[in-house]
């Protein structure tokens, strides 16, 4: 079991008739997948890409999953993401956007996930403003949780599109010794929380890049390694950039000015935006990254979104793909393990 | 036409096709329905428990029906599970949150209703904060109204899941006789006045429990009789509890307190909540209940809510089959009367 | 390709197979449609009423489509109508409500289209405060755009559904020379602007009416005339009414009043109101029309708006079928024209 290769589903045919070795039920963090269960997911991938290239892009391999989307905080792109992947694979949807007012007062989130689960889901994805919400869920959820992000702390579905569209971009393939920058707001961001693990896993130069008062923490991680991973913080643009192979901007919340983190969105646009000029010190073809939603003329401005070497919409549909993998892995491992929801 | 057997119906096939003799186009409340059609829900729950076992739980009963969900109250749980309902049976189904700011100020409930028929809805699921208002909604409606909950009134699918849990957890399955506690905020209650009807109608002892002040009316009710039902009021939990079969804590609203008729949630707690020391008088193998969501510490005490002996989950499974048998009887009186929608 | 002819497609198959002279690709306003282009739309709409008269009311034709439904204004009626149109045509339908607090703030239109073509939308339905967001999104979305009403400017599919309804009452099934009277606050009306369009273009003699505070602009527009177009505009509702062949109410904003356009709800009625004794000016056969949703007793008093000369609810059911053949017609030239989505 543990030589999982990377041998890839059929994914036109129900995941349980597959011989995968894939055997994660839950998707909490990418923290705890090597190697060999990237490529799976990487792989994978590519079977649904495929798939969303044909001119009806779905496939029947889910039939009758009950998928339920619990959204504590407000999201467009990936909430649709997620139901666009599992209607996409003919799963049955639902819909629960748990903001303060609809979900009720009291009831505690145990109850909530136990009440879906008695409710018929088999696979939930969940985002909540807690950190570590969704481990809570996945102790008492009989069938898969899928991190949909929680609090500062992951959003594994976004790390793993983000790999994916790095490795269908850079030059051979691989990120083994690419020079790889995030840019902005590390301190608040699940995004770059989840990135460090899966990019460093796959062997890149990692390099968080932030005003010093965004970074914090990550500075001590870095100077001593965490789990063997190695990455460098800075909060010198310019040293970031050089000869860099990637580079992705994150997003600013304009809450963290309120919070005196940050002095102004215009000060900060000009010491860390991704202009144009900045972006010569990294290598000609460098490939530029955001997960959305962006602020256009803070932490990005205008020409570079749009710029040819901008990958961010592809970002976009590779996060479809991908989450139509991760669903497709795991419901196989919950039905090989004979797991109910 | 009156001798309603309880002959169950074939689910996997359209209703129209049964020779079922089930004459209700709408469901508002429970009082209207007899021993035998009790019978034939409860049988027909029992095929959609049946379906619910199956590895793709869907069966193609009612394709192109439209089932639309106008909620004029926030809900998670009743919501989702006529949703999860409908979509079993392969309805195409239609959300529509009409909270205050959503449905345009100015336009009549009958307005709403006859624009739902008119955009092609065969059955309207409904929940509104006015007693009555889905008889009035029934007035117009061509097709079939199901009540999801109005005012203070009914509930009537969850007193007929709550029957149908408890039928299938007392020994020899029937309510004859059974000391049945229905414990808390009484006044407030549908789930308490629709049940009032369903378990009286199945030959049970029933008890209503609460402080006097959220008893009001129930005891002059309870004194008198009415239509041929009886039960008890008191605001002694220990007399209400002694040799209980069966014990239903109801949901607190925090509301009540700002309008004086509770004193703190605390002081509540202490005299009425359900813990595992007011439950030992009653029947060691006493059913537990709770129509969700729960204020655990408050109305039930947490040991209580995953105790053994507790059916609070069920019960959530068991609305989603009794909501499929419901669905299923309605769609095949309104064809066979030919109604359309 | 300009001898368009109204030979209606077979619509129980994909569009692409059929041989229509459907050239655009978005649905912006109806100004762009000449009156064989009007034809067409009418006939498709015939067939698309008898698959709604259907037992079951659907056709695969769209079977694999992703329709995506972006409301930035809140909408009960115009968002279901679409959804129902979709689903009855097999696509999938993913919604969002993008009010002002879901909708992350700093992302541009531009974007959040570009964001939801990658996603996977073929057709993106779209509603905004602003007038021209559509022809925007438009630039940028590769699949089809279709305004469902853009600030004052438009409401295409509400214009087409008014003008079906129109021809299916009228004896003859003809405009031509019949006069339609509009009455009511014009100035901020969407659905009166683009009825200008398309009921001049089946040769009505339209006459718009209303208090002149509400008629601003228009008065000039019509002593002008506009692209040929020639209506009349009056604040007299008795000179508007007489001999009227019908009359269509509109929806009064209550907002309207805090602007100071409008003394108070009770004097517009008074002067505007649709009453039975203002309607005795009219043709005795008069058709009475609404967009919804109604405000009775202000624009329009409740025994007019069921009184049986009213096509109220059959505009809401015809705007089904005219928005199922809207989205036929243009996936049909989307696909012919090899665009994505």
């Amino acid at each position: 079991m543990t030589t999982a290769t990377a041998s890839v589903p059929a994914v036109d045919a129900p995941p349980e008739t597959q011989p995968v070795a894939w055997r994660h039920r839950h998707l909490l963090d990418v923290d705890g997948l090597g190697p060999a269960e990237l490529e799976l997911v990487m792989g994978t991938t590519d079977a649904m890409r495929e798939v969303l290239a044909r001119p009806i892009p779905k496939v029947p391999a889910l039939r009758g999953t009950n998928v339920t989307i619990l959204f504590y905080e407000a999201s467009t792109r990936t909430r649709v993401s997620f139901e666009v992947a599992a209607k996409n694979l003919s799963c049955d949807v639902v819909n629960i956007a748990a903001s303060a007012s609809s979900v009720s007062k009291g009831e505690s989130l145990v109850d909530t996930v136990r009440t879906i689960e008695a409710l018929g889901a088999h696979m939930l994805v969940m985002r909540h403003g807690v950190s570590g919400a969704p481990y809570l869920a996945a102790e008492v959820f009989g069938g898969s949780v899928l991190n949909g992000g929680d609090g500062w702390h992951a959003h594994p579905s976004q790390a793993l599109l983000d790999l994916y569209t790095l490795r269908s971009r850079l030059p051979g393939g691989s990120l083994e010794g690419r020079k790889v920058v995030i840019l902005g707001d590390v301190l608040h961001s699940r995004v770059a929380r989840s990135n460090v693990w899966s990019l460093t896993a796959m062997g890149a130069d990692l390099w968080l890049c932030g005003p010093s008062t965004l970074l914090r923490g990550f500075d001590a991680w870095a100077a001593r390694g965490a789990a063997g991973r190695r990455f460098t913080a800075t909060s010198d643009p310019d040293e970031a950039l050089r000869d860099a192979d990637v580079v992705m901007a994150l997003r600013i919340q304009r809450e963290r000015m309120a919070s005196g983190l940050l002095p102004s969105l215009r000060e900060y646009a000009a010491r860390y935006g991704l202009t144009q000029e900045r972006l010569r010190r990294a290598k000609p073809d460098v490939v530029i990254m955001h997960p959305g939603p962006m602020n256009e003329g803070v932490e990005i401005a205008p020409d570079v979104a749009v710029d040819p070497r901008s990958v961010i919409t592809d970002q976009v549909t590779n996060g479809v793909a991908v989450r139509m993998a991760l669903l497709y892995l795991l419901a196989g491992a919950r039905q090989r393990a004979g797991g109910g929801g």
